[in-house]
């Protein structure tokens, strides 16, 4: 081989870091911090810090590769954190709070946490599990002195218990970061699997830096250093997308929610900080809508919403846009893909097509962002045409996807490709349009319904608020969908009246024969409809169904 | 080492080729063609293409790591050519027709270039040197077969002699690009050195890959899907700064103007395929501006034009700015940074400053890009402070700068960084301003006087068109400045006036005794002015001073 004759200048966290300090210093990461106040530090504050916390995790023993746990909204102090972890060559696990506890201590276990770094908000939570936590040895609380808790609020911890600002303010600033591998691990997040024990992705400084560099290009999320933009999604959520990262990159100011993510404290924020660009998963923009239909409240600097982690009902996509003039953007990603894949912006041929036209190509997950390769594969793995009908397994590759999991045997992919687990198809324009989860598809009759597709519509309709259909054994037709509504704020649901609305607009047999109206939907730690409780409380005969 | 569990999906030229054509398959490139007729493909044809072209270099008997060479304007075809060798492994080697024939033969001699591909224009150039070449096999003419020429015009050429679109026709557009390290060459420029031989920069996949993702940021240039960039600066410099890798990455139109270089045919050109943004030297922007201003034309769709090569002087910036709207970028690289370094936007804190402090800001090099990390050594080779006052050596680092020269032994690096050869200070906000190159600085009577800053500033006059300051020996003072002018088109240019206005701006022992009236500056093969000649010429005692 003939090698160029470039620089060996590995892909590194800390290079993202040290750019952001010194090229956009003076941009601000604002935080509606845990303790309450709003408060605000620069870029190049927040280097300094995060060299500081680097001499700290050294104290505290952190060796190379350790993985270090955080337990933490997304806060300034939560960025240092993923820096000084990554940087200093170890590894940030970000924990879920949201996980039963007995899968918060599995988890904990098997990522073999020495250190653990957690907001006040989630003291009863490892108070819960103390006895059962192995490898603890610290536990670092994201507070000031003057808000310490007493340690015996952590419960039988054997481990002693810090307090972050008094062990920064103990050390020096000064640290010069290593010189790594690219493809040492700087990163775990584990999925909340519906079976089976979560599994942890193992992320890669290389992978990282690509991804938000992939991230950050003109076709997929570009942010600017004159924008603000607020991640709802968490941090502890894959990352919080890699936002924390493609911000400091290219020195876009952060607004970080703290616990405050409800519409008004949402709201608030933003209209503090300027935010020109948010992120996050539909549920938290059902709620924002709802606080401003309800308050007249506005952000005139929004001008852009992305919208991921699962499909964006049509809706959604046309009322930001055209009731707030607020673009957006639909993506799609998961945990083992960094998470970004797709993202759904309008091809420069297609600027003058109708409304109609305009969301139905919108409200598809999009086309890959450069560095993500996508193909269908059929039931025999066999690739599929891109010809927008053919559907099959979606299988992905590239630098930021997934190929193992953290201590798991075996390898995940096929072929040297991801299976997603969704089932997609692809047109000619390399629109990818996500039909369902694999487990989630219904088979009624010898054909497929696709669940997504009876949601969105059923969402359309005045009287829904949220939708979500499982599919039931049939004796007669093996499955047949079933719908469970939750009711808008301002209407009833009426289940003959919906029925009446679908049958308009889907096949005679793709209509749900049943539908259930409830109070919520039962969710998953991260914020999606969890199907897999709706099956066992259908099993179990406990509803009424219109 | 934890190594991530991350995907090895190597970073190579075929990606963005396969990635453009997927993605924006319909997105056009459009040439003012060496036969004459503007002719237009999308990418997807392009993609179709180069694989054929793969294909034909297979045939040739191309081998990977072999130099393959080209001689052409910026055309569809030459952007085949680089994604067709580079993807198939081979090293794409662009010559630059305007060297003198012995560097011309010399740097096809020293890189074994067993093929080339050349356009019409360039046949008595190969002709005359045809004898001395002692590697090249094949030549294959850039044009159809309605244009192929007599061979008898290559002169004495060992060679056999083709043609580009019949080759092409012959071959299958199947072809699979090989899996390549992403460190591997893939291709190769030569640097015009003023002294010695030229030196060759060997570019890897992995530095062409990372160079488009950081030249696409939102701080550096972003193309956007809805953009068409016309470059101007020719493929044969520095890639076309790279501008063909990051079109196709992110799906941006191009327009390519062949061997119209003159502002009527870019006007043109430009208003013919709505180009947006346009990249190129300053003499270009003399050139467009003087056009615009004697024949009344316009191009309204416009909005950006990144001007680098050489130091933008004020006047430009703000012209295209204040007069035709139109965004000026100036940015900053060499052949051995790929070649982007830093490009000058304003911090979104300066949105409201006066037109002073604005274009004072523009006019420096501008801030690095995520990738390069600057240094400023001074004369013992430490690190000097970002003051904006203290004045070194430039040196760069990053994933795609230089760490040596093609067949050169020993590196240039020291201390791991590249040292650039210019002089400059680093302001606090890191906007990196560039004082002169390190052999053009003049030392008069103890004090250092920069070239650059006199050349800016006489260019500010309305008498003046170009500028170009050197220093000559004096027995008194050691050096003493020498000012070269080309008078507007408009005026005629009085030595005394324009003495006078310099004194006004510069301290006294400053101001140039001498000031040299010329028709026309020596250029050098890349556009920028050639000082050397200008001390020849000043050492044989041609010229009569005012």
């Amino acid at each position: 081989m003939l090698t160029g004759q470039m620089m060996d200048w590995p892909l590194l966290v800390s290079a993202i870091l040290e750019h952001g300090a010194g090229t956009f210093g003076d941009r601000p990461i604002t935080t509606r911090s845990v303790e309450g106040p709003v408060v605000s530090q620069t870029i190049a504050r927040t280097a300094v810090r995060a060299r500081r916390l680097a001499n700290v995790l050294r104290v505290l023993g952190v060796e190379r590769a350790d993985r270090v746990a955080t337990l933490a909204w997304n806060t300034h102090r939560h960025v240092e954190l993923y820096y000084a972890i990554s940087g200093a060559g170890a590894v940030c696990h970000t924990m879920n709070p949201r996980l039963h506890p007995s899968q918060f201590a599995y988890i904990l276990n098997h990522a073999e946490d020495g250190v653990l770094f957690t907001d006040l908000t989630f003291l009863k939570l490892i108070a819960a599990v103390a006895p059962q936590l192995e490898h603890l040895r610290h536990v670092v609380v994201l507070t000031d002195p003057a808000h310490m808790p007493d340690p015996s609020e952590l419960g039988e911890l054997r481990a002693q218990v810090h307090c972050y600002e008094a062990l920064l303010a103990a050390e020096s600033d000064r640290y010069v970061w290593p010189d790594l591998d690219e493809r040492a691990a700087c990163a775990l997040c584990y999925t909340s699997g519906t079976t089976g024990h979560p599994k942890g992705v193992l992320y890669s400084h290389r992978s990282t830096v690509l991804h938000a560099m992939g991230f950050s290009l003109p076709g997929a999320v570009p942010l600017a250093e004159s924008d603000v933009i607020l991640p709802v999604v968490p941090q502890f959520h894959v990352l919080a997308w890699g936002i924390p990262y493609a911000a400091v990159m290219n020195g876009a100011g952060m607004a970080l929610p703290g616990p405050g993510l409800d519409g008004a404290s949402l709201t608030a924020l933003m209209n503090q900080t300027g935010t020109s660009v948010a992120a996050g998963v539909p549920t938290v923009w059902h709620g924002l809508m709802a606080h401003w239909q309800q308050t007249g409240e506005r952000v005139p600097s929004l001008e852009r919403i992305v919208i991921g982690g699962s499909a964006a009902p049509r809706a959604m996509l046309q009322g930001f846009e055209e009731t707030y003039g607020i673009r957006a953007i639909h993506a799609w990603g998961m945990t083992e893909t960094s998470p970004l894949g797709t993202v759904s912006t309008l091809k420069p041929s297609l600027a003058g097509v109708d409304a109609e036209t305009r969301y139905a190509k919108l409200q598809k997950q999009g086309r890959p962002v450069f560095g993500v390769e996508l193909r269908l594969a059929g039931g025999d793995g066999a690739a599929l045409p891109h010809d927008g009908k053919a559907v099959g397994e979606l299988m992905v590759r590239g630098p930021w996807i997934a190929a193992g999991y953290f201590k798991q045997p075996g390898s995940p992919l096929q072929d040297g490709w991801f299976p997603t687990g969704d089932v997609a198809h692809i047109d000619p324009d390399r629109y990818m349009a996500i039909v369902d989860r694999t487990k989630d598809l219904i088979k009624s009759g010898g054909e497929w319904i696709s669940s997504i597709d009876v949601e969105n519509l059923a969402m359309a309709h005045p009287q829904v608020a949220m939708a979500a259909v499982i599919g039931v054994p049939d004796d007669k037709w093996g499955e047949r969908p079933v719908l469970y509504v939750v009711p808008s704020v301002e209407r009833d649901a009426d289940p003959d009246t919906l029925r009446a609305f679908l049958a308009e607009n889907l096949a005679r047999w793709q209509v749900p024969d049943r539908i259930v109206l409830v109070d919520a939907l039962p969710l998953g730690a991260t914020g999606k409809v969890k199907k897999s409780a709706l099956r066992e409380q259908w099993a179990a005969g406990h509803h009424a169904t219109g």
